[in-house]
């Protein structure tokens, strides 16, 4: 699709780059390796968001006075505010009910687990658990087959979408009914999994369907509100929508607001950003409110920030040795940036080659096979955890309240958490504190618990952890990603505090070692960057936390881009979405424009027949042509009209083609476009010369052929 | 200078929009009011910040591989990195003599007047006290003279080099000095001025500078490190300095790197923000640890965060009633939005009006009526914080011990700022408690000190501050006006605070209310949103402050942009600098470039010849012309050469002609210009028939006139 001549080819000029087909992707390199060639590739389209200046648009403008545009800007204030408390609310709803299934499920189990520790029947406990948990995420699993986009964390679908992808469904009301429900019954269901991704999804979709009163899935749904029909105003508010999606998940709004910078945009834009930030207020302290309100029937005040936080970190007030970190120990968390890279990088690999074997083995199947898989899931988990409570873990004295800190904000005491599973009085079992209590719960208990969890307790958690957590990660139930990586990562921090405690001898204060560990991890994982670090931050809500976090996540993340892309960015690549990178390679940089364009462009003219116009959808991928006119007045006539190909489509509505018959007889017709075959013709050729060959030289030998053009491949010139 | 058919001007389209002359700007209503017209204004250049992509660049491309482009990127983070801590080191320096050099005033001056209390002899105090400000005073003013640019707080000033606009001097090694060392004396010299603007400013010419390795004030500094030369480097490295400047003044790194995004960026650049924080980051810890080890002599441990903060709001233990804020509190946050943002508008067309008389009637003066201006202001200032306090001030009990918060960061006690002043024993004054500190200490008992202050004391001190900040800001010594705007707020909110206490009997939090108060005063005079927001949340470190921050904030500043702008776009404006502001005026939008490009195009040719060149240089105001060719493989010739104009003549330095010669000829030469004489007929013609007309009328003059030409005016088609 090349730009722009002389022709007139508005929507092809805003496209470039974004909409590239799979022909470009192959040139510039971007599908690395020989499997991706083998996976499934949907054709995505792009958002539009430039503003295509015609005169339609041009007599709005000049119809635009000062009163209605403050009175546009004030429905827009309106809106990110209900985006926001919107938002919080759903948060507040999904806490609710995992909160509610989580107590009722532990407190039916632990029961039966203390009565049956007397009376040897602990197999029935396990039977008890196991039945809770395979409804739970059964439940899950379901909702997750009627919506199949609701699977995962849904942040690289977010992530794509405010990258100006547009992944079909992906911000339906359908979606969202399964997301939240899913989310609720995965986490409940006892599966590594978080709620945070998913509330983040479910914030952007807020965000993309609140101001439009309307609904595809319910159709009924249709209130006359004219406003925000553009792509360009549905992103602005996707990204509020997400921002504040993260600021209720963390009660960072801060965070979520350069989360969605740093996720979405191009361009810096002080009124957005302003305007975002707000969003991610009004959630947070939406949330923040009814949970005050409803936990401690304090309403009015605000003092439970975000769904999860990491409690308050502090020395006791009589201990004048204890420092939360000091200058020794930044060499210390150096190091562990660097384990938590590797291990991250380890994560995303396995769970890589996961993702590729279900793609290839499990998605072509029959749908339930998702479902047993799910099932399979759980009941692994349950099992392995029961039996490590019962076999691996230690049984420990109570220490006496004094010597830890009790310092969870709010009346859920820390010592609350403490699970005596399998252990005689006085005693409790490390293990099962961990394993058997909501994943929030056990990220405080090793941020906070100063009586030590032993090193081999640790150990093991980190090691189960670590590979159920990645064999779940794309199970087709909603799962975050977020809180199991952190919980993760605290226990490996925590291991390595007790080895320089114990070892060592040094004076380090555990919980730091947790938390940076957590970050090490995560950041190994993930690899977001400024919003990760802000994220931190503001859950822990300690500023002086800066240094250590932002320096570990920095060596994490530069550790794990040497082997492979974050978790995130796997899986978009995976679905064959063509994401706009940050940082282009070097290499792109030589490329010209001649390298990339088409030299057999399809155009049309401004009065091409409908009949010529689905005659070349039917043999093209494209969605959008250069319209030529002979001479310029001719095209200041068609500009009147505003008539792109598309609209030019729907306003035959009438006529014998509809739009929606059009694409799929468009998809089946698909295989004879000439231009895939050549392609298919020259890749096959390439294979044979060079096989499984790597992207890099693939852009290599493009540079390289540029003079000397390979004369079967007339396409690729 | 229109843009650009056939014709080759790289420079051209990059600066357009950046550079507008003074005649572009009346064509398009940004020079609202007559006196402006009157005001000086010079000719600023524009910075060149998009890449030209011509031969020799795209050569340099080519020779660049990976290894070569890791090794740039190392080079930068650990510029970052230098960066950072050297202005870490810079604030420490700073605040290390202004500690020392006010502790040692107030020392001396407190046992004065001690003894003098019951002698009778508080005139010896007074001028004792005078005999220390106005020497202080002096030397800030002098360096002052040395360097007129190092003025002011510099946030203007940076603001505008941010957006695209070179001031001469404005990142020199010289003014830095001026800047630190004054900025230092004139906070010692008890002027209601704050170090944190000249901070931001420091930092921003660290920045700048210490990439280069050479300086223009001392020749001798040159060493052979050719990396980032460019504008574009320059200003990364200026946001990153920028940015560590208020890391270090408020401790606040991520406020710091918004701050810099929310001034400079048009675009978002991921891994540039990425390298600001950890510039901030890097500030604000090197600031920390020295500040610790000097201060606590706790090395290695980190518990000062910025030199500015705001200590820890907290309820007592035992107090289940306290609440910082509730949701009833957030009303009452509103209205004091509303009336600081009323506060800040007054403020800002007080200070307005200052600054254009000072421009008119003291700037043309000889220097040395500057430096006789500041000893008036310090004089005065001083005489009335004196009289205040000995007349005014009321002397109410110590209270105990127990009923207010011991929660200053370290060991400096809240108790130890109380002033006893003219008091008798077991009194205090509170009036000289609030006068005869510094100012943070000020901000600190306003925010924590629990035995109240009289609302009549308040009152007073608000008023005075009030009129005396506003009169010291443009006084020709460095001054910023942060910590001015928040004391001042701080006493309007503690008063508040005050009366909803008394008359109202409500329950309710001084501190927070003095907060609040502080923000709606600062976000009314500055009108900044997001940084400021995030610098407010990160100096408390609070998160949960973050709502009633926002929203104060917001409505503040709604409420004050109905009057007029932020104190800082104000000095922008009279500066007559071309700032590029976030948004467009709605009018701007139907503008077409017909209407602003100049019809009579100035060009040359490829070999026009130097001589032709100077006599264009002469006639015009412009400092980039379009080069027109004949036809295309001329053009490719003569890019080859990336010969630009300007470039073209200091090749030829060797010949008669010399740029500097040529310069300053041009200024003189350009009173016969003939389209500013044109233009300036023109407005004579206006101003007979609308005489002082709005900028909008003009715009709308304009966009009328488009079909009916005025024929005397050729130039304006």
């Amino acid at each position: 699709m090349a730009c722009c001549g002389n022709n007139f080819c508005c929507q092809c000029c805003c496209r470039e780059g974004e909409t590239r087909t799979p022909e470009e992707l192959t040139i510039l390199g971007e599908t690395r390796d020989e499997e991706d060639e083998i996976l499934p590739r949907k054709d995505y389209e792009s958002l539009d968001y430039d503003r295509c200046i015609s005169e339609p648009y041009v007599e709005d403008l000049e119809g635009m006075d000062n009163k209605k545009a403050k009175k546009y800007e004030a429905v827009r204030w309106i809106m990110v505010f209900t985006i926001g408390v919107t938002i919080g609310l759903v948060g507040l709803f999904v806490d609710f009910f995992v909160h509610l299934f989580t107590k009722l499920k532990f407190t039916l189990v632990g029961d039966s687990i203390e009565k049956c520790s007397d009376k040897g029947c602990l197999p029935l406990s396990l039977l008890e658990l196991l039945a809770f948990n395979m409804t739970f995420v059964f439940i899950a699993s379901v909702l997750v087959l009627i919506e199949p986009v609701a699977a995962g964390s849904g942040i690289p679908e977010i992530k794509s979408y405010l990258n100006g992808v547009k992944i079909p469904g992906i911000v339906r009301l359908r979606t969202f009914l399964c997301k939240a429900g899913g989310v609720l019954f995965s986490v409940a269901g006892g599966l590594f999994v978080g709620k945070e991704g998913p509330l983040i999804h479910s914030g952007a979709i807020v965000g993309a369907g609140l101001p439009q009163f309307q609904s595809i899935t319910f159709k009924r749904i249709k209130l006359d509100f004219p406003y925000f029909r553009s792509d360009r105003d549905k992103r602005d508010f996707v990204s509020a929508g997400a921002a504040a999606g993260v600021a209720a998940a963390f009660g960072a709004p801060i965070g979520g607001t350069l989360f969605s910078l740093e996720e979405g945009s191009s361009f810096w834009n002080q009124a957005l950003t302003w305007k975002v930030l707000f969003c991610s207020m009004s959630a947070t302290f939406t949330l923040n409110f009814f949970r005050s309100g409803i936990n401690f029937n304090k309403w009015g005040s605000f003092q439970l920030p975000g769904l999860l936080n990491f409690g308050e970190f502090k020395c006791l007030n009589g201990d004048k040795n204890c420092h939360l970190w000091t200058a020794v120990d930044l060499a210390f968390f150096v190091l562990m940036g660097v384990v938590g890279g590797l291990l991250g990088a380890l994560f995303n690999c396995m769970n890589k080659n996961l993702a590729k074997y279900r793609i290839r083995h499990i998605h072509p199947k029959a749908k339930f096979i998702r479902v047993l898989e799910s099932l399979l899931v759980v009941m692994v988990t349950t099992v392995v955890i029961f039996v490590a409570s019962m076999l691996l873990g230690e049984c420990r004295d109570l220490s006496s309240p004094t010597t830890h800190n009790n310092t969870l904000s709010g009346n859920e005491d820390i010592n609350s958490t403490i699970r005596q599973y399998f252990c005689t009085n006085k005693t409790y079992n490390d293990m099962a504190t961990l394993f058997f209590n909501p994943q929030e719960a056990a990220i405080h208990q090793l941020f906070h618990q100063d009586g030590t969890f032993s090193p081999v307790t640790l150990s093991v958690f980190f090691l189960l952890y670590f590979l159920l957590a990645c064999w779940t990660y794309g199970v087709s139930v909603p799962s975050g990603l977020f809180v199991p990586s952190l919980l993760c990562g605290a226990a490996f921090g925590r291991l390595v505090a007790n080895i320089l405690k114990v070892k060592m001898g040094m004076n380090v204060y555990s919980g730091t070692y947790a938390l940076i560990g957590a970050a090490a991890f995560l950041g190994g994982v993930v690899r977001m960057t400024i919003s990760l670090t802000v994220i931190l931050i503001e859950s822990t809500n300690e500023i002086t936390y800066g240094l250590p976090i932002m320096i570990t996540l920095m060596v994490a993340k530069w550790t794990g881009d040497f082997f492979n892309k974050g978790i995130y960015d796997i899986h978009i690549q995976l679905r064959g979405v063509p994401l706009l990178e940050w940082e282009t390679e070097l290499e792109m940089d030589k490329l010209t424009a001649s390298d990339i364009m088409e030299p057999n462009l399809t155009y049309v003219y401004p009065h091409t027949r409908v009949q010529s116009l689905v005659s070349i959808l039917r043999t093209t991928v494209y969605h959008s042509f250069p319209v030529v006119t002979e001479n310029r007045q001719n095209e200041r006539d068609f500009m009147k009209g505003n008539i792109l190909v598309s609209n030019n489509i729907r306003f035959k509505k009438s006529s014998v083609v509809s739009r929606a018959g059009e694409q799929r007889r468009r998809c089946q017709s698909m295989k004879s476009y000439p231009s895939s075959e050549l392609r298919n013709v020259c890749d096959e050729q390439n294979a044979i010369v060079e096989p499984a060959e790597e992207g890099e030289d693939l852009l290599q030998q493009m540079l390289e052929r540029r003079v000397p053009l390979n004369p079967d491949c007339p396409m690729q010139r």
